[in-house]
């Protein structure tokens, strides 16, 4: 038997997709067994688990495929929705490899960061306040579960950068090429808008500017994605 | 005043969004003026180009806002569109560095993997049938122009790779760690699916196992993205 959904409960994880009311309610969806099970397996507090299959937990309630169409943001939903409370945000600790985003706005691309910063061990990521929020479902989708295990901070990022003692890292076309520094466990990289790249307020706060090396023979590529220039740099960080 | 599409036009173009018509017509659309730009400098042979601003080029036939929507598969169209004949495919050469594709499904992920293959010099990409179709519009879409660079061939991938003489690199859970190796200037890299990663049959061609290491202190990022992945294996087979 399904206990179903009341309109209330439809109404408020719909609402969810959009930011504003996620920031009123303090709460976020996230969709699909693995993805839920990650954050539950985290210090993410549950605060609402819908399932149309039972056997994936006593604790979910049961709704129908027809309900769960309702509540899903996801052309083919995927057996189970998941509300839980948006956390707060821990401070930045002085020490480690920190990656800041400078209004990065493609969902997919934060996503991709996020799971980056989890696969290269780096625990604190830092975002402009006009960086796309990383409780929005195709970032929670993208992320692939690495949201549950990375501090994202909100912040005004110049203010952050003009307090931060340490080494701050760009790439530029003009920079140093990455190979040839030797870079630090330490410090702040950032990383820039999909379109113009690193903000020029911004670039005034960068204390090392690096170039990834192009080696096509026409030169005419004329930038990386940003997610695949993150996963470079923070390779080149990283490697031994 | 617009010359205007006719109906026969407008058919064929939206089909093209198809990929049974692409390779019936061997044509594919291009949508942008920087991405038309990039393929009019290139190789492929023009078949006919629509423009909403005439300052684009006197070549292209001017067409209403209206009508480009008719015809674009974006949602918000982009003042151009053009229609190019699919090339032929060249011969993969038996030297240099070549990327080879096993069934990989996205076409942001090939986009972008056409894109990394630009920015690092390698000019061949061997594509398994299964690969989704690089004249995909979202394919092209991604690809930023990098497409109308590199040589993309779909063929049988585990022909091509038994016939293959040097090494043939994958990367795997298992591999050896891809810092340690010494990575040559010639060989094929495999990249797998999104899902599934390299195939069993393909596997077993692979002469040499590679992996990425892993530097989260949980351990539990279960994977890269296959393009992320592609960034930091080319990165390593190139840097200096």
């Amino acid at each position: 038997m399904s206990l179903g959904l009341t309109n209330n409960q439809i109404k408020l994880i719909r609402n969810l997709q959009q930011k504003k009311y996620r920031q009123q309610h303090g709460l976020f969806v996230v969709e699909g067994l693995k993805g839920v099970q990650e954050f539950l397996a985290s210090d993410f507090e549950l605060y609402q688990w819908f399932t149309t299959d039972k056997s994936f937990s006593a604790n979910a309630i049961a709704i129908s495929e027809k309900e769960l169409q309702k509540i899903s943001g996801l052309r083919t939903p995927n057996a189970t929705l998941a509300v839980f409370r948006i956390p707060k945000e821990k401070p930045i600790p002085s020490d480690g490899l920190i990656v800041a985003l400078d209004d990065v706005r493609d969902p997919g691309n934060l996503g991709t960061i996020i799971r980056l910063c989890d696969w290269f061990g780096v625990e604190h990521l830092i975002c402009s306040a006009s960086t796309v929020d990383c409780y929005n479902p195709k970032v929670v989708q993208a992320t692939m579960g690495s949201l549950s295990r990375i501090n994202v901070v909100y912040t005004d990022l110049m203010g952050f950068l003009k307090g931060y003692s340490k080494d701050v890292f760009g790439t530029f076309m003009n920079g140093q090429t990455i190979y040839s520094e030797d870079l630090p466990k330490e410090g702040v990289v950032v990383m820039g808008n999909e379109a113009n790249g690193i903000s020029s307020e911004i670039e005034q706060l960068v204390t090392k500017k690096l170039s990834i090396p192009r080696f096509g023979k026409l030169q005419e590529t004329e930038s990386l994605n940003v997610a695949t220039a993150t996963a470079i740099v923070l390779n080149e960080f990283k490697r031994f």
